[in-house]
């Protein structure tokens, strides 16, 4: 019989797939990853093998997944339109990676996943499972049923599947160490204030305390690895993080999109971790990294965010720039201290011994070993072009 | 006798700077600009004459400053390195448009300003007034006289140069509508925490207000025009927002920045009305700029910021870009609800008659209209030179 | 009866769509647009009312082709990934602004184009088709019907469509003023050297003349206007200059290039007016732009090239360009000497009243004007950075 | 006594300079490095001894700067404002590091170059030295002795310095394995066709052979290897085929260029060995990187250029983007067939194991593998957003 390896998440919708494949033919093999987003997976393992799968895996990858993929984010301080850390987008390639690994070891001819046709996820899925093993078939019952809510939960009843009981949350919700997405319900108004019971991972400010965290937070080339002073695994860093600056409010993005599908959408993350990782690593890049390649860096750091979010993680671009900016990554060593406080995380001080920040030259007192002279000099040639420009311009309009 | 017209802020340097030139055979000619600085400019003008100039002029030019200057900086989201919105890098080029305007009129044969040798702001004067008159010559009294903070003093008093009473100020500001730079003093060290005292335009998070302002901005092609419904001359809107949003101890930013005359310094801003209309007008175009546009824009916005900060404003390339950004603001219309709260400017709502959103394509209702199907055409397609480049190298090396 | 306007061309394949569509009920309007091929087009016309349509345009858009659409590519140097000057690429958009302009006033309620379904053409019709009228239909009979060759022979001889002597000619040809695309055949072989009949526009190199032709291309704001001083409307000049620089074999190109959709093909190309004119309007410009523009604008050149092969000319980031590219235009005006020979259009003067080359600072000479002192304060703040980081990591190294 | 090291020529002002050195106190270690300008440098070696060095040093650096200097530029396809392939840009910084090392291992305190004040190498040669070793003074006699060519030439005379028989030579060249670059004289009018005494790699046109040469270069991971089947070390390759190519008159260029000091200037470059490889490396790579690489590469290419132009060689940005660079080079392995003729290196065929060129997906014969319906999809969802665009704004206008 032929065999399909589906990423399961215990939701209505893979639960349903699991019935619907086997129906198509499929013996399932269920796999479900912890990425981080704080589910009872063991629950969730035991529940693709009550549903019908014929095996059931659970894997925790989070380490991986911080290091080899939330981390590429740091590092470029990922974020789409300028406003969102890639959440989803970056747990997608992984997740794909595994269904490959464990359909090939299965034995399996085809992955499936559960996503609907109007996403960027399953461009990311997809694309991702063809880069890595063109040979598997990718399904996607979901995006193939075509049932309306209320036909998918008459099919989950007369086939025996539980129905969540949140069922009725008008949102869409996804999540990982990096962070966390919703969607859909009264956020699909863009002039709606996103109500509160959108967010779970953050504080409202209004809820926020009063007094600020003040922490300080280590890099070594560019990976964070302690907080105050105490070494962390990095996955273990973030959720430590996400507790901290989730207390303070810190990481709350309400975004419209331009989705890689041709529609714009409004999202809501909250990510504490990250944002408080991505405002004090380049803080730390702004006192390390010379004025030439700070000025460049954002160039390949936008391209990769967009590579990310349109689901080309596999593609052979992701090396090159990820090989650009490790290079720019091993003077990326210091410390930054961060107050977090009513939804900021504010660096109020950085150092690092690869500082290219000179005291000597940037003072106004006594201290100055800046030459000074030199600028009469530098002004004159700076200008120069501007200069040859007017007086050619000048002459033509004089004549 | 030959004339300079100096730009004159009323402080020491520039006082100083009258009597040094006359002794260098000048007449001087002092120029006072009101960019919104917000100080007595009449007693500064009165000051200029007191202290030796022959004639002294004060111009109100925050009008002309909010039009020609900070809405191009708004619209173009100029923030350099990602943090600072150009505050003393836009009143530059228009300082030395009107020195030049004034010299022309006055048949003065130079022109001077009070910057030192190791910062941006002499590049930005000497290359603006070389652009717009190539045959004025440009005079650095502070550059030139290379006096200790002492020996300045020293003649200040030999020459009845009244002394300011906060002189002993360790800071030093420039300030216009668009924010307020401060360095020096302790701000020279990257580890310290920024004093209290740096700060004026905003209050501290500490002593912001427990309750809200949720206020409404629009704009209209890209530019703002009221606030909750009320029409404001642009100058005035800013004026207002400053003080608004500045209560709320929005803008505060404290940035360790490449200078264009090759070394890292630490500066700290307060932005209060700008960084609120930047997020605003940001959060407009994510509704109202298609995607390709809005992808693409940052490339310019990144050009123009750099353009501005290395004092090439007048270049020919800025008209260029400015052709271009003001082709994206024709459907910057539209109406922006902001939260000012604990130094945050939260965008909740936005909406525009040119939204490109479009809640049907969008929605995970059943009033969904978008295409299904298409998804799957368009992954094939997308993914095609993925698959390809592993189906090439995957045969390589099984081969 | 619901009525199609198709674009016709008077081959083969566009021939049997006029039968297909009227069995699929549809009453057929053909138009035939001259954008410079060079063919007989009152043959075709007629041959498209001898075939079954029930009425026949044919529209010279020469000069609209000239100005609207070449003159755009030529000021943006468009070379799609730096060889192919985007001559289809260019043509699709008018194509389709025509088709629709027709359906509006035919009151037709869709339009057909001949595209099979791997090309980029397809793609260019359907978005600018959409994007200028969203409700017409928009039919794709050859992508549609799925036929072999044999079949659709089979099908134009069972329906009395004449066949054309040329069908066995390996080659998919494709022409405009702005040049000659070709493809198939032998060409799909990207080892393999092209056959001469592959070639049509240009002489081979064997076979070119002996003595060179030298001309002068006169500009106005980036227009070419006179060629030898004789003034000729923008398509004249376009269509002289391909005979003048294709008899000196000037032109050709062999490019294996990735198409939009997803896949690589080898095309060959002749432009020998346009790779005249883009070689001279460069060389225009490097002494009239000033540095930074000259620098800068690639960027922009090189998006709007894509923008244009990806079928998004009317999307609103092609006006905005364009208005970058106006902008820079204003001082592109002078003249420029070529020598046509041996498949060279080689440079070999230009001159401009606007010119930013100055004698006097660039010789070395006695007339030097360059202020060589300069130099020494413009290196020690040009290279300071460096020096910087050096000291910063030599450092660190020797402690 | 203290030591300066000379980077020496052989040609009058270096001559002049060990003589001016001397006078103003400083003991002379004459440095010649063989790049490939191919002088008789055992006569230029003891020449400086036969004027004063007290040391000389002839170092043979061709396969050095064929490896880590001539290769970087190829594999960036380094074209200085699209034309100029850095030909004396890359020498500087090899010379920089080979004055140091000997400064260094002669315990010199200074080293000292033969730059005048208005060209780009001064930079270069000085911010590479300060990267390097910032302790070393930099000497600069040509630059500050600030004599005519009269004066010079009569302090040659009185210091028995022998006056080169070329002196009256109107040109001023610089070659290495990579070109031969030529500025002044009659080229100082950009309106002047070049002499063809201003050419010496190349022939011209005129007289080139009328039968092609038809070579195929293989190349390694983006490293030419062999031509014909037969393998060359780098620098002998490169030497090999700037006689190939030259003879066939390949590689001329004509450039007004933007200086890094502030000026344009024109310059004459013959490069028949570098265009050859330029043109085919871009080719192969056309057929093995992926559209993504293959439309990303050009913006690293072109930052790297304009560092190197710039004299940045050393700074942390240029191994960022050597990185990138490498990464790319991994698959650009295959042959590449160029016929050298009248002036031209046609690539006429490439082909490659790693190929992405996919005969059966591209192909028009019934071979065809590709998926015409996925178009469908694709178009619909790539169109969508000038769609959206379309209904919005007509909703508008017609409203």
């Amino acid at each position: 019989m032929k065999k399909v390896v589906l990423a399961y998440s215990g939701g209505l919708d893979t639960s349903v797939a699991i019935k619907w494949l086997q129906e198509k033919g499929y013996s399932v093999v269920a796999l479900c990853l912890d990425v981080g987003e704080g589910k009872d997976l063991d629950f969730v393992k035991q529940k693709a093998l009550d549903v019908g799968a014929i095996e059931s895996y659970m894997l925790d990858v989070k380490e991986e997944f911080a290091n080899d993929f939330a981390l590429k984010a740091l590092q470029a301080h990922a974020l789409y339109e300028q406003k969102y850390p890639l959440v989803s987008a970056l747990s997608r390639p992984l997740i794909a990676k595994k269904l490959v690994e464990v359909a090939e070891a299965e034995q399996a001819i085809a992955v499936a996943h559960g996503c609907t046709g109007k996403g960027n996820d399953q461009v990311r899925f997809e694309v991702a499972i063809n880069a890595l093993n063109p040979d598997l078939e990718v399904l996607a019952p979901v995006r193939d049923w075509k049932w309306s809510r209320e036909e998918e939960i008459e099919y989950a009843k007369q086939n025996n599947i539980p129905i969540p009981i949140q069922l009725d949350s008008p949102y869409s919700i996804d999540q990982n160490l990096w962070g966390r997405s919703n969607e859909c319900g009264i956020l699909e108004d863009p002039w709606a204030t996103p109500p509160e019971g959108a967010y779970e991972l953050t504080a409202s400010l209004e809820n926020t305390p009063d007094v600020a965290d003040i922490i300080e937070i280590d890099f070594e080339k560019g990976v964070p690895t302690k907080i105050d002073g105490k070494a962390y695994r990095l996955d273990q860093l973030i959720i430590e993080l996400n507790i901290l600056a989730g207390k303070h409010g810190v990481g709350r993005i309400d975004h419209v999109e331009n989705r890689l599908v041709g529609i714009k959408s409004r999202e809501v993350y909250e990510c504490p971790g990250a944002m408080t990782l991505l405002k004090a690593h380049k803080e730390l890049e702004d006192i390390t990294l010379p004025k030439e390649v700070a000025h460049f860096k954002p160039v390949l750091e936008k391209k990769l965010t967009e590579l990310i979010y349109d689901g080309l993680w596999f593609s052979s671009l992701r090396p090159a720039i990820d090989a650009f900016l490790q290079e720019t990554q091993k003077s990326v060593t210091g410390t930054v201290r961060v107050k977090l406080f009513k939804g900021h995380a504010i660096v109020e001080g950085r150092k690092s011994e690869y500082s290219l920040y000179n005291e000597n030259l940037a003072t106004y007192t006594s201290d100055d070993e800046f030459d000074h002279d030199a600028a009469v000099g530098f002004i004159k040639l700076w200008g120069l072009p501007t200069k040859v420009h007017s007086m050619a311009h000048n002459k033509k309009v004089n004549a």
